[in-house]
Formats: structure tokens, C-alpha cells, sequence
């Protein structure tokens, strides 16, 4: 099935009913993807803090009113405890399930955090005519944990993650400038070069998802990356807390687009 | 005494020790001044959201941790409850004094919000040979209620407020340019234009601050302004808030320049 002429409204109707349960990569053509993180309201201060010490790691795109499961910003009409392909669910840290709705899980204390996908980066840059590697190559984007430290804010602490595209001088260039204009989705690149610098060792050895192919005269651009905000949390052990499952992202009714500020 | 060649922290030393207690406009040339709100932890999530939800109104600098009087990011050394030449205590919603230091008011469980103020980017807007009429008149910016809902968190919510600039066209195109590059002191304007379109009445009687001149051929550009929260504050009344006086701001140790994306 081809999705990526679907609207948003009509995906998540069908993730609804349980029709689609898979990655959402490549649904909606144009339209922004989101990362999901609920927390009890206990701990939502202290994450909220940490986005906003930390706006490019975890650039938020909208947080709910307390118990309330209705997003109203980035959607019309969506309901974040059923509108995702795939729910994990995590204990003191520990992932402890997966589930294609958490409508049963749901508590009034619930608080759910939007945070922008490098997913609507990546769109611009292919519009611009930048290639973007991991997609050429059909493999997830390659993503290392860093020496970079996050400014910390109460439980929340820990290194930053970043993903890596690898690209000519002139396209990390371009790429740059376009993603500059981009902070509600990781904005531009943390470092450009030196992977040693930041403390990577290996970069055909990705701490998380795939290597790609890196060619003679090309250099590594590193952007941070949505996986900083679950590993820190994880990290953090709250007692529970819920994440999307990788890949299975909420689509917003909101055009890539329209995140440049 | 002229000020302006003052580094932020010879200033902050000055003022800290009472030997300035006037208004800062001017001082410290090239480094941003930021606005204060102090309130006590029990209303600071609801108050973070808000201005996470209405980022043109309140562009968040920087956010203390529980308790902590310490600056740590937008200045070296600094203490909130000194720093500061001038602070208004707030009780249910009501102002109940002025103080040169708040030592004595400080509580364990109050958090400091510092806010972008719209001095940075008037820096810039004259860099670029833009003028600015009510520094050019030696009045204060005229500020007005509008009829724009902002987006409510919790017990804050209310009107947004904005300052008025009048331009030519020419000049309001430049000066949309730069300051939508600098999304952390307001961004770019809200409205330009007509001034009966968002609730104002009559441009020659601002709710805040002085009028100014507008002379033929030029246009009202309106921008989101750093008044917005105190007034949705006062107007939550909560039990208890401190912020700095009208004029009296906390000058950091960051150049206007660097607010930019």
C-alpha cells in the first residue's frame, strides 16, 4: 500500500482503527512527524524544563493540558492514546510492552509531550536537491551517543544523541543553512567533521540504527537527535512513562514547511 | 553618569551593592537586558507551559532551578535576588511594594523565569539604519491591548500585548527580516497594518507606555511584547510573584547578536 498520498486526518483514522500498524515513514508526503513521550504530571516539570534547556535535542511541538489525551495544535480531532501505530511502554527505565493503543494504560495524572522529528528536515533537503544518504540506501539514519553533555533539569540529565548524514562540504553547507532555519525540528547541524570530537570512535559502528556509506570527499554532519529526550528519560527510571515504538510516529495535520520559524 | 561602556558584570557589581537603582535602558551597549518573573514552584509548570505555548509573547532566556537565586547560562556570577536594580512584589494578583534587593523575600521554593526583551532587537533594527520613533522622541514604547487570545496554560491566560513601531513600508519589510531572526527577543511582528484588526482603537492612546508620532506615509508594525506575561499573571493572581520594575531589567553577560538563531 502506498500512504503517502493519505491526509493526515485520513492515516490516523485508519492507525485508529487499527488498519495500519506499521512504520509511518513516508506517509502523508509533506506533512510533519512527531515524537511521543507521556509522563505523569510528577515528572513532566522537570521534562518540561529539560526541553527548554535542551531546544535542540528536544524541540518541542506541543504539550497537553493535564489527563487530557485531545491534541489541539498540531492536529484537528486527534486522540494520542490511539492515533500512533505503536505504543512502548516503560517501568523504572525498563521497557515492559508494546501496544497499538494505551487508551486501557491512560491515567489522569498523564501529561503527553510532541517533540519535532528530523523526518521534516530531511524533506526539505531532498527538495533542495541535498541527498540524504540512509534513504538513498533504504537503511535508518545512523545515530551515536556523544561526549556532548545535555544541561540538566531536576531527575533529567544525561549525553546527547545525535544522527549523522554524511555529504559533500558544499551540500553540508546548503544543508545547514536550511536546517538553520528549522529549530522546532533540531535546527542546524551540532557539529560538522570531527567525529572524534564529540566523541564517536567509530562511525561505521552506530550506537543506534544503521551505518551508511561514506565516500572519499565527503564529511560527517551531525545533527541532535529525538532519541536524546527517551535515553535521558530512560535513563532517568521515572516509574512509567510511554513512547511511541521507533518509526511508528503521530502524523500532524501540520506541512514540514510550516515549522520553519 | 554614562553606563553604556559598562561590562554586564561591573553593572550588575554596581547595582548589587545599591550604587545604581535607576532604569538600565542604555546601559551595557551590545548586551541583552532580560525581563524577570519569580514565582513560587506550586505555579511555575502552568506558567513554563504558557510559555511554551505562546513562545512570541514570552521567548524563555533562561529558567532557574527550584530554589536557586544562581544565573548560570545568560550570565556568569549573577544573583537573581541583587542583580537587579529595581523588583515589584505581587500579592493575589496586586502590587504591595518595590525593593532594591529581595534577599529577604527569597523562598525555597521560588523559581526565576528570565525573559527576552525587546531592547535587543531595537539594537539591531538602528544597526541596520531602521529607526526607532520613541527613541527618537525619548518616550517609551507605546504598548496595547489586543483582542488576541493567547493560549492559555492552566491558571494563566488573557490578551496578548504588543509594542507599536511606525514605519515606512520599506523600513517594516527590513524590519520583519531581522527580527524574525532573532525568535528569542519576540521573533518577527504579529500584525502590520491596521490596528483596528487586532482590538486597537486608537493608535494615539496606548494602554502602556507613551504615543509617538506617525507621520504620513508610514505604517503601525506591532510585535508581540515582554508586558503579555505579567499582565496574564497579575491577572491569574497567584498567592505570590516578584518581577523587576517597568525599565528595570537584568542585564546579562550575552550580546544582542548572539540571540539570534
Amino acid at each position: 500500500m502506498d500512504y503517502s498520498r493519505l491526509l493526515p486526518s485520513e492515516a490516523r483514522a485508519l492507525i485508529r482503527e487499527g488498519k495500519i500498524n506499521t512504520q509511518t515513514s513516508g506517509m502523508c508526503d509533506g506533512y510533519a512527524q512527531a515524537n511521543l513521550l507521556i509522563l505523569p504530571k510528577s515528572e513532566a516539570y522537570d521534562f518540561l524544563l529539560f526541553t527548554q534547556r535542551n531546544p535542540k535535542s528536544c524541540p518541542l511541538l506541543e504539550v497537553g493540558d493535564v489527563g487530557s489525551r485531545l491534541v489541539k495544535r498540531m492536529a484537528d480531532n486527534a486522540d494520542i492514546a490511539t492515533d500512533i501505530p505503536k505504543y512502548r511502554l516503560w517501568e523504572n527505565g525498563t521497557l515492559v510492552g508494546e501496544y497499538e493503543s494505551i487508551e486501557n494504560l491512560w491515567r489522569d495524572d498523564f501529561v503527553y509531550f510532541l517533540i519535532g522529528c528530523s523526518f521534516s528536515f530531511e524533506s526539505e533537503l531532498l527538495a533542495a536537491d541535498v541527498p540524504v544518504r540512509h534513504i538513498e540506501e533504504g537503511r535508518n539514519v545512523p545515530m551515536y551517543m556523544t561526549n556532548i553533555e545535555c544541561d540538566g533539569a531536576g531527575i533529567f540529565h544525561g549525553k546527547t544523541v545525535v544522527s549523522m548524514r554524511p555529504m559533500t562540504p558544499e551540500q553540508a553547507i546548503k544543508a545547514t543553512s536550511i536546517t538553520a532555519s528549522m529549530p522546532r525540528v533540531h535546527g542546524a547541524p551540532i557539529h560538522i567533521g570531527n567525529p572524534e570530537a564529540i566523541g564517536i570512535k567509530d562511525i561505521n559502528k552506530p550506537d543506534f540504527g544503521d551505518s551508511v556509506t561514506v565516500n572519499d570527499g565527503e564529511i560527517p554532519v551531525f545533527w541532535c537527535c529525538g532519541v536524546t529526550p527517551q535515553s535521558v528519560v530512560m535513563s532517568a527510571k521515572p516509574p512509567v512513562a510511554i513512547s511511541h515504538a521507533p518509526g511508528h510516529m503521530f502524523i500532524t495535520d501540520v506541512k514540514n514547511t510550516l515549522l520553519k520559524d
